[in-house]
Order: C-alpha cells, then sequence, then structure tokens
C-alpha cells in the first residue's frame, strides 16, 4: 500500500522555522553535492501534500516547477479554493478524506512537506506511516515545532539513523501498527 | 574547566514525561545489560545539580543513595530550603551563580539531571556545555517539554550518533562557543 511519508529537518529543540517563517539555520548544512537523500525519497514519491503557506512561499523562493515537474500530483491544503493549474490540485476537503482517497488507488508513496499545521493534522489522525527527519545541530529557542501538543500517543519502529559531516543526524522511523 | 552536562532521554516529539509525570515510555527501551552509556558518564561527573520536584520523585520511587553516593555533591534547586543531607545541599540562590563558582573550583564535571524547569533555567542562561540526548522511538503526543520556548539562540557542533538494538538513538552534541 502507499504509504504517507514526512521528510523534514528541525532543529535540536525540534522548530521547523524561527519565528518569521525564517528558514536560515538550515544554510547551516548546506553543502554541495550532499541532498541528504532528498532525490533518492523523491524518485519513490508521486505524490505531494503541502499547507497554502509553504506552498506560496516555496512558489515565491523558488518557482513552481519545485512542485509540479509535470509527473506527481501535488494537493495543496487550504481553506480557499483556487483554479488547479498544471497538476496542481488546491484541496478545500477533509485531510482523512484525501488519504484515505488516495491510499485507495494506486501508485508511489505520498510525501507530506510541510507546514506544521498540516502535518499536526496527518498526526491526529494517525494518517503518517514513515518519519525521515533530520537534526541540525542548532537550538533555535523560539519559532514553529514540528510537533504540537494534543496528539494521541503512536509507537514508531526505529529503521535507521545516519550522521553527515556537516553535523546533520537524519532519523527514519516507520509507525508501528 | 568542568563542564556542565545534559544526559537525558526524550520522546521523538520532544517530551521527557507523559502527563503527570508518567515516564512509563522509558521502559520501551529498557534492556538487562545495556545502561546506554550511564556508568560510564557519571564516572567523569562528580556534581549533580536537579531541580526539587524531580529529586522528590527520585527519592520516593529509587531511594536517597540514586544520587548520593557519599562521593558526589548534589545540589537540588529549590524555592523553599531544607537542611542539608549526607553531601545533598538545598539550594535557594540563583543558578547561574551556583554554575560560576562550581566552575571556579577544580573537579569532575557536572551532571544535570532535570527536570524541565531546571533545564531551561540553565539554556536560558546559556549554562549547559554537553548535550548527550537519548531518542526512544514513540511520539507521546503531549507532556512536559524537554524545551520550552523562549531561550537563546545556541550553535553546536555534533560529536557523536549512536543507535541501539532496542530502537534509541543518542546524539551527543557540544556547545559551539
Amino acid at each position: 500500500m502507499r504509504k504517507v511519508s514526512l521528510f523534514i529537518a528541525i532543529s535540536l529543540d525540534g522548530y521547523i522555522a524561527k519565528p518569521n517563517d525564517d528558514l536560515s539555520f538550515l544554510k547551516l548544512v548546506e553543502k554541495e553535492g550532499e541532498d541528504y537523500g532528498y532525490k533518492e525519497f523523491t524518485a519513490n514519491i508521486d505524490t505531494i501534500i503541502l499547507g497554502r503557506k509553504t506552498y506560496d512561499y516555496v512558489i515565491k523562493e523558488i518557482g513552481t516547477s519545485h512542485y509540479d515537474n509535470g509527473q506527481r500530483d501535488v494537493y495543496v491544503i487550504t481553506r480557499n479554493g483556487r483554479p488547479n493549474t498544471g497538476k496542481t490540485i488546491f484541496y478545500t476537503g477533509s485531510l482523512p478524506d484525501l488519504i484515505e482517497k488516495l491510499k485507495s488507488e494506486k501508485g508511489k508513496n505520498i510525501y507530506c512537506d510541510g507546514g506544521a499545521e498540516v502535518i499536526n493534522e496527518l498526526l491526529r489522525h494517525d494518517l503518517i506511516d514513515e518519519f525521515i527527519i533530520s537534526i541540525i545541530p542548532i537550538l533555535l529557542g523560539q519559532g514553529t515545532r514540528l510537533f504540537k501538543d494534543g496528539r494521541p500517543e503512536q509507537m514508531l519502529e526505529f529503521v535507521d539513523a545516519k550522521s553527515f559531516e556537516t553535523g546533520l543526524t537524519q532519523l527514519f522511523y516507520r509507525r508501528k501498527r
């Protein structure tokens, strides 16, 4: 069955961004030729789910082709519909319904690229199957947390941990069901 | 110079306890003969700092000898003084002053055993030199966070990461100064 995967970087103290969506701490581990397995990871996905704020941010910073390369479906979770463009669908329905629909269809895996709101909505409904979390060697002290309070307990199965020269450590878990 | 070290376990979502100080999730990684380097770690410390609530909890659960083995100084940080007992000192002064005093003296390293209040007070004043954090493969969903909001940014140097058969991964960082 298709899996829903998280592939995301956090500070050691659990933030995905500093206040005002500041992602500059990610530069600490940027290294030419090192993508921390991102390309290999995305080779196994054909569907991306992400929040509208994250979408608008990335579109502005990088451009539309970062998500929609013409070969995968992009679901932008939003409260306010927009006309679909290319393979990008602006989805205003329920997230559990969307996951159920996608999982009933054939395909590669489903990648949730954030932001925190969509991730926590998936976690609250126990819909994430795989966690690939890269820990950046910094304490940010404040910002947007990956994990918000008020979710159900979920047991995980440890799969792997890899450390890189830059000081990044990548942790890989599966949801134990 | 003497270092201040943290040696602590958290869930993947960053909690050191579930609500009501429930530490039962630690049982997930209990294994006979495996102490995750605790004995080796404590061989290099001669001073323990901890909060009063943690102290009372451990004294009740395990007994006084868990901290005071007659060979090391135990500082219990509290708002309400108590008579000192053995090598256990109930300290009502400022935490930065205590660290400054201890660091001006000769000795082995200083171990902060928690709880979250004392750790965050140390972090707010940038007084932790070493972080040894064991990640337990579970999402607790709620509870006491290791890292509270509202601390200064602190760069870390990655030292090591070790994974164990039980699924525990131990991350080791030094404060980059």
